[in-house]
């Protein structure tokens, strides 16, 4: 039979932290690998009554054909939530934040297309832009974001930069507010459309973020948000907020790929939010990421020779290692599986030019217990390494 | 802002029906336009049960990132129904079957590949394919499909043939035994793959329909089925069964698209199929369908002018109509509105070559009584419409 795939499908690779995952999964290893929230923060109770209720109250609506943009007083919710004056009619619902971005790059993207990323960048999202085979540039990157001046080299014929300001997936770093509003000018003198993906934002552990950057030219972004980091991602709900000149294009890209994510989700997302939920229950995850953060980098202190380094993120999921010189994360793992530890080296992030030193550490997933045998564990592994 | 649009964003479209269901879900329309399931048919206790266990007995797992494949049992139920060998690993779990559409066009579609539908074909498939900017020619087709020597004719240089075989969707047709006899054999020789959608295929009146194409061979085909008509499309759960040299390359296309399914809603609707519940559940659909064709065919024969034509479908939800020459479906439509009743002009159904003059007519939305007073109000918009 004569299977002829398109070119495209060349471009779609096995996820490396997919991979990853499947060796890392056996019992009796630690993982910081996954970018999974703690289960602990899934507000079950919650769920259980807003299905019966769904079911008791919307039956019929809730599990019937429905609109593409999705239900009604969820997207009122979400621009009512969202910090700059929001038209419920910007609000499409997504099957997950992944599902956003896979509509950006059907919509903006031509084969060949250049496209701006950080340096690094969220692994789902290079995967979500590839089968429309993009060219893709790292923007430089430091500590705060993109570097201003990489980013005006760079931009000339871009379509887009991609941000994901907040906490970052996979650094943890946040974007300062003077790179913010340096980026923001930059972008709207240049005519650069950014797309800003905040995931992370409302688990912040001392302070919350500076505001989007979509707030400050909302015609010139789009802006995508999850359910899933503060509710659960098992329901695979999402959102994203478009400018007008987008917002019809997006929905028919929504409509022929799914013809709507799940009414039923949507409805026991919008009544378990409906009394202010959110409120009592983000402050929880905070305080529970960020003790497990905490852990982390106790025992990073503790345990790691002197010349690794790392960070300090101010809210998320994740810490960004570096390896002494010499070293590479990729290498690194499988010793450090077989000291019962495991982690996602830094390369599959980077558009282009990779740190091979770099590694990306969870510290939601594992118990503060397991951190620190955890952490340990990957000390020996590194000092064991040969250099 | 520059938002400079992708090419295939221009092959993007509001559906026709989408701007149809607009006009005629205002009160007092009876509409036969929408292709909903009957909200009746829906297991809402089964639904609220499941929702109750799967959050006390499997929460955590539910609620959590998934596997892009899907839910195990499930996949495993999926291949067990099914009348031919299929492995379980060959199973993809989608979001609506919509979505296993998408994918297949990204993993199968360059810009200008020639791909084949049947005349007319599943409007929501070409919306699927065409972001991907195939060429696409219809296949000319009987009221037993496609024709075997036009389909000869076109298949050289196709990438494959899609075909939804039975109680057809829009035109309610069925593919004989014969029909898929010779269009098996002739696509082997041919070296064409079939992408083969089952919605509809268990809501037959009288006896089953002949077996999938897939079941002859399987590693020529691609098969679909969706949960969304025998339990409830607001879960947007269906799925796909690949061949080995295709079921990689979805996958990853799947991860790219929306990560995975949403966990939660597949393990409700593994929990409800669990003890055989279709078995009972099924027949009685086919009973209040069976019920509401006839209620149709009754009126139709009751009210229409001599020179109409239809169909008896044998299955599905659809009925397909044919007006007097001179007549155009498209035209007429406003007048039926103002005669309280609406349809789906045949027209944006076809590839190439539409017939102006066909109309399709869902029996199952509308009740029995409101069938009845529709159908007169059709006949009476056909006689005072100009020909």
């Amino acid at each position: 039979m004569n299977w002829t795939l398109a070119t495209r499908a060349e471009k779609m690779n096995p996820s490396v932290i997919r991979e990853i995952l499947k060796v890392t999964e056996r019992p009796g290893i630690i993982s910081f690998a996954g970018g999974l929230p703690s289960p602990k923060t899934f507000p079950v109770a919650e769920f259980a009554q807003a299905c019966a209720k769904v079911l008791r109250d919307d039956a019929q609506a809730s599990l019937q054909y429905a609109a593409s943009e999705g239900y009604g007083p969820l997207r009122e919710m979400v621009a009512a939530a969202l910090p700059w004056p929001v038209d419920a009619a910007q609000v499409l619902i997504t099957t997950g934040s992944q599902q956003g971005l896979d509509l950006l790059a059907k919509v903006l993207i031509d084969e060949g297309s250049r496209i701006l990323v950080e340096t690094p960048t969220y692994l789902g999202a290079l995967q979500a832009f590839a089968p429309m085979q993009p060219e893709v540039a790292g923007v430089q990157s430091d500590d705060e974001g993109v570097l201003i001046d990489d980013l005006s080299r760079k931009a000339p014929g871009a379509r887009f930069l991609y941000v994901l300001p907040n906490f970052q997936n996979p650094t943890g770093r946040t974007m300062s507010e003077a790179r913010r509003a340096a980026l923001s000018g930059r972008a709207a003198e240049l005519g650069l459309p950014l797309l800003e993906d905040n995931p992370y934002g409302d688990l912040w552990f001392d302070a919350p973020p500076p505001a989007p950057m979509t707030a400050r030219h909302p015609d010139g972004c789009v802006y995508l948000g999850s359910f899933s980091k503060v509710l659960a991602p098992g329901l695979r709900l999402g959102y994203l907020v478009a400018p007008k000149a987008l917002y019809p294009k997006l929905l028919q890209a929504k409509q022929a790929a799914d013809l709507h994510s799940a009414g039923f989700n949507q409805r026991v997302v919008a009544e378990v939010m409906a009394d202010g939920f959110l409120e009592r229950h983000v402050p929880t995850i905070r305080a529970l990421y960020k003790s497990q953060r905490d852990a982390m980098l106790a025992a990073m202190r503790q345990h790691m020779p002197a010349d690794v380094r790392w960070n300090t993120p101010a809210g998320g999921m994740f810490l960004w290692a570096r390896l002494p010189e010499g070293m590479d994360a990729t290498r690194l793992l499988a010793r450090a599986v077989a000291h019962n530890v495991a982690y996602v080296p830094g390369t599959p992030f980077y558009a282009d030019h990779d740190d091979p030193r770099t590694l990306r550490l969870s510290f939601v997933t594992a118990s503060a217990d397991e951190i620190k045998t955890g952490v340990a564990a990957l000390a020996q592994a590194i000092r064991s390494e040969p250099r």
